[in-house]
């Protein structure tokens, strides 16, 4: 992680947003390569000189964007789904807030994609972490005999390649929600791959060990 | 699409081939950004000038590479599922193959990711292409009863995420194929996801229109 430098008053953490929205910006119109310090600074209003008060160099801020992506992310999704009644309404109503995330964070989106090409770790850290963290919640539910048994990670990581395309195709992609038909076909996919299997015995029926 | 310059003799589709390959080599290596012109015909043992015969600009071998990807994956998906007797075992069979097709072009595949950085349209003709396609074999399938109603498109695409996370983890990431557990989790997912639903009509017991 990064050791983080720069002013930490109010007013510090102002400019800091102010850099971070800039940045993101930058890098979802330009694209990184082309993005520049300059320009970032100009588009939030503060000297040159001050984004070295808070960001080393470019790949900083970008680590910065991703790390903040990543915690807002979770945060809102855990929000969303928090009166969900069981694991699959939890995962219906989850994806359909995502997509209205990746609708308005679409430049934090593309940030995220890019960042793979500047620095792999960065990448690969935000989905892991993002994995991890749903993998523990796919595994109590399979434990409470919601959702269908098999390793949890996997489900994770094949729930998140169905997001990471749908946000790709509509909200970045369009500039839109999904439409009905391709929600009601999510919804029906996403829940038979789930649901568990009434063939198999319950975590309470199986012999231990 | 392209309008192909240079020599198309035996020996022009010769170095056109060498050029890909090293460009493939170049661009997954050190990125796009960082690759040169000059580093590419070192590796494919041509003079500099010569790259100019075939392609305008690193732009443009680019397209040519994520268009060759397209190919040969969909000609070596098509084969590997040729025998599969219904549509859920060509997924599983299909698949298993891309992991192995994505283990032996890691470079291609970072290309491929990269290319929308470059030009968002080749990345996106790329992904609907293959989209498209995959959606009338779905499409097919749902008539036959082999797997369950919904919008055909929607379906593909789903799947498609799933694929492009399980290939990035394991044969870019980790560089090799996934584990068993892992094959195993995700081919009950799938067949769970596609397995027409008992209760519901089939396509001969609904009433016409």
């Amino acid at each position: 992680m990064n050791q983080r430098i720069g002013p930490v008053t109010a007013r510090g953490q102002k400019t800091r947003q102010a850099l971070l929205d800039a940045a993101c910006e930058e890098f979802g119109t330009k694209g990184f390569y082309n993005a520049s310090i300059s320009s970032i600074t100009r588009r939030a209003g503060v000297a040159q000189g001050t984004f070295y008060l808070y960001y080393r160099s470019k790949e900083e801020i970008l680590r910065a964007l991703v790390e903040h992506m990543n915690r807002s992310m979770r945060r809102t999704q855990s929000e969303a789904v928090q009166d969900a009644s069981d694991r699959i309404s939890a995962e219906i109503q989850g994806f359909r807030h995502f997509m209205r995330f990746a609708l308005r964070h679409r430049s934090l989106y593309r940030v995220v994609m890019e960042s793979q090409f500047v620095d792999p770790r960065i990448h690969r850290d935000y989905y892991q972490t993002l994995a991890e963290r749903y993998a523990r919640h796919l595994a109590k539910a399979q434990a409470n005999g919601e959702i269908r048994e098999g390793d949890p990670g996997t489900q994770a990581w094949a729930l998140i390649g169905i997001a990471y395309f749908m946000g790709l195709r509509f909200p970045v992609w369009e500039e839109r929600e999904p439409p009905d038909e391709v929600m009601d076909t999510l919804e029906d996919f996403i829940t038979a791959a789930l649901r568990p299997d009434p063939a198999a015995p319950s975590a309470e029926e199986r012999p231990p060990g």
